[in-house]
């Protein structure tokens, strides 16, 4: 088998074989393909897409790369929950509480953040003590006894992906499909899941501008899936606008545990309430979304979704009594307003822009190397079908270190995110599609 | 600016400006870009192709990326030929001499042949002294006496062609028409061409094996000598069977001289009457091609053609008297028919299996290293059209060292070669087109 064969043949439009893929990164994984083909079979697929079937295998090839986490010593069916990455996205801190109160267990392997989007496991260390590494044992022997364990991703899982990520990045191979759907899905595959549900972000802040490409990109994980034996849903859901009101660490730990009481924004428990039914449809603890949501419903009203975070929270050696006095979570030592020009209605939040401005307060970070500052962020005041006066607060800075230009930038980024219309705006839908291995539905 | 923008404005059907192309490949030549980014951007182009301008821009920075041969100091319009390549193709033996004999001076530099293809550099090392290897000095005085040397490609000539030609054979690169033309244009630019003939093959037997495709890298090379100022004409002629009837070193100087002579084969004769004519036109030593041609053949008719090649085999050091007595050129000592099957009429002779078998037999190098062999080689005794009785000889082959397995398998390839019909065939054309900057002519 030769490397170029591989290549051509994907470039005049072939389907590749399992073996070809498989030759190909293995090869590659072990040092042996370069850098320079495997580059030029990735553009090759850009333009000449990959089919179900070879996706399936691309996947797989990758999840098998590396460490595969075998769940089975967990009992029950055990469902992940990815998110393609957005602004503001706190579910994993409601939905972990909240779908192992219904009894789904969840165990998670969680990311940093990097620019403009923010990391579960970043939002979770706000919380003083708590720890996101553990032995495996450890992390079986939480989740069997509470029902949720969020740790760090740890050892070697998908080596193949990282490397093949950091290649199509520098060589304008990133926005393919078939490639993409094989990234993520491989990660959720070597990290032992049974069934997977996905948030597939779409609008101007997400990865996927357009509802189509989202759609797209849903049904080729959706398949992937399918051929791997792992139940998967979509749910498509909008990032025209940042989800919820808080964005930065400690003020997004804030908004999940308001949610968790009943008490949060309504677009951010309403997501939940849709990403958390599918889980527990497929983690067998409801027949359908129907009674799924009336389930999810009863725990945070009774408490038990908040008092699963507490116990999470207390074994992984967090301190308990900031899930009871949010206030003594970390807070930034000054509030700035940033108020609005003209009057109108809020039309649409660039949520990358939103992001990017939390980043340059010291929220996020701008290289791997960043030291994040858990306090800081970006408190929206307004979002889209809001009206909005002249001189009325469209955001908050919550600002600690940041020097004054930095702060300036911000402001503005911020001023730019929010796009004013004279004429009144309905308010946008949360969720566009949901796409099963039945096909997609749409809203 | 960034290697990765430039891929994806390619990959996204954008025109690249002339400081992209001048950044890539300099960076590139310098070690400074990385192969997997060209690798990934050459075969965005392969998608979506390059414009003329593009093309340009790509072969004039390919050509200023080594040695630059500066032909001034020889007087007159200096004009190249240059072929795809194919087998038996020995037009430039004969059409040194002949357009030198007209007028137009001819400082060539050609290369060696690899695989299946034979280099005018072996074929003219059959003459016994003749050497390849030349200062600059010597080189233009010779061109200046004679009006004609043909040497080897010495110095640094586009070494960014050489690392990206290298690059594209491993990536499935090659198949480009952009890619190709470039690659061929900037090594006649950075040899000093005023103008150049092209012969593009076309046929089984050619990198093009459609007459469509044959016409577009025509046109592409055309477009690129207007681009550069430089008066490029493209002859699309037939690779559907090898030229004239001897494949081999010695023996295609043998039909070279026999051509000189006027007593050639009849399609060697003139494909390099077609050629002669429009490098003289070019060359400004007749007005149009009728006159072209008739200059032509009064010197192969008054001897001093000839008379020309044993002037520059002369001064190249080579042994005259072989000119002369063309049977004390190398010679093989065993010759071994191969006999048709069956009878019939001369469909096609596959060109590339015919070069194949030479190359078994020691004409040609199955790599860089391979040492060949000056006096072995085929001579067909049937071309295209030819009535052939069975056990008839459809070829000879001229055999000296070659293992009798290497003989059996050239026995083989040359049958398999040969396709026969039950019906009488037509010759085949000897061109098919010809392609300049005022459009195209189809015969």
């Amino acid at each position: 088998m030769r490397v170029v064969d591989i290549i051509q043949k994907k470039r005049d439009g072939g389907e590749l074989s399992g073996e070809e893929i498989a030759f190909l990164i293995q090869g590659y994984s072990r040092g042996e393909i370069p850098d320079y083909q495997v580059s030029a079979w990735a553009m090759a697929v850009y333009f000449q897409g990959m089919n179900a079937r070879e996706t399936g295998d691309l996947t797989l090839e990758m999840a098998k790369s590396g460490d595969q986490v075998d769940l089975s010593p967990i009992a029950g069916i055990k469902v992940d929950k990815h998110s393609t990455g957005g602004v503001g996205d706190k579910t994993t801190v409601v939905l972990a509480p909240l779908v192992a109160a219904a009894g789904v267990p969840v165990a998670k392997m969680s990311g940093r953040g990097l620019g403009h989007t923010g990391g579960t496991i970043d939002k979770l260390e706000s919380i003083s003590g708590f720890s996101v590494e553990m032995d495996r044992e450890r992390f079986f022997a939480q989740v069997g006894e509470i029902g949720a364990a969020v740790i760090g991703q740890s050892g070697n899982i998908t080596p193949a992906d990282k490397k093949l990520y950091a290649l199509r990045d520098v060589t304008g191979t990133v926005q393919s499909i078939p490639l993409i759907a094989s990234s993520v899905m491989s990660k959720k595959i070597a990290a032992g899941a049974d069934a997977i549900v996905l948030d597939v972000k779409t609008g101007s802040g997400a990865f996927m501008k357009t509802l189509d490409d989202s759609i797209k990109l849903a049904q080729a994980m959706v398949d992937i899936g399918s051929h791997l034996g792992r139940n998967t849903v979509a749910v498509i859901s909008d990032m025209d606008q940042p989800l919820g009101y808080g964005i930065g660490n400690a003020l997004e730990i804030k908004e999940g545990i308001d949610t968790l009481k009943g008490q949060g924004p309504k677009d951010l428990e309403e997501v939940c309430l849709i990403l958390g039914s599918h889980m527990l449809v497929l983690g067998g603890k409801a027949r359908d979304e129907a009674e799924a949501r009336s389930i999810l419903k009863t725990h945070i009203e009774d408490g038990t979704a908040l008092e699963k975070l507490k116990q999470m929270v207390g074994a992984q050696g967090g301190d308990v009594s900031q899930i009871e006095s949010p206030d003594t979570l970390p807070t930034a030592e000054r509030l700035i307003e940033v108020k609005a020009e003209a009057a109108g209605y809020v039309e649409g939040i660039q949520a990358e822009e939103i992001g990017i401005a939390a980043m340059l307060l010291g929220a996020g970070r701008e290289t791997k190397e960043s030291v994040i500052d858990l306090a800081v962020g970006i408190h929206l005041s307004k979002k889209v079908g809001d009206a909005v006066a002249a001189g009325e607060t469209l955001a908050v800075l919550h600002v600690n270190h940041a020097s004054e230009g930095k702060v300036q930038e911000a402001r503005n980024k911020v001023l730019e995110a929010y796009r004013i219309s004279a004429q009144p705006v309905a308010p946008l839908p949360l969720v566009y599609a949901i796409v099963t291995k039945e096909g997609v539905t749409r809203f």
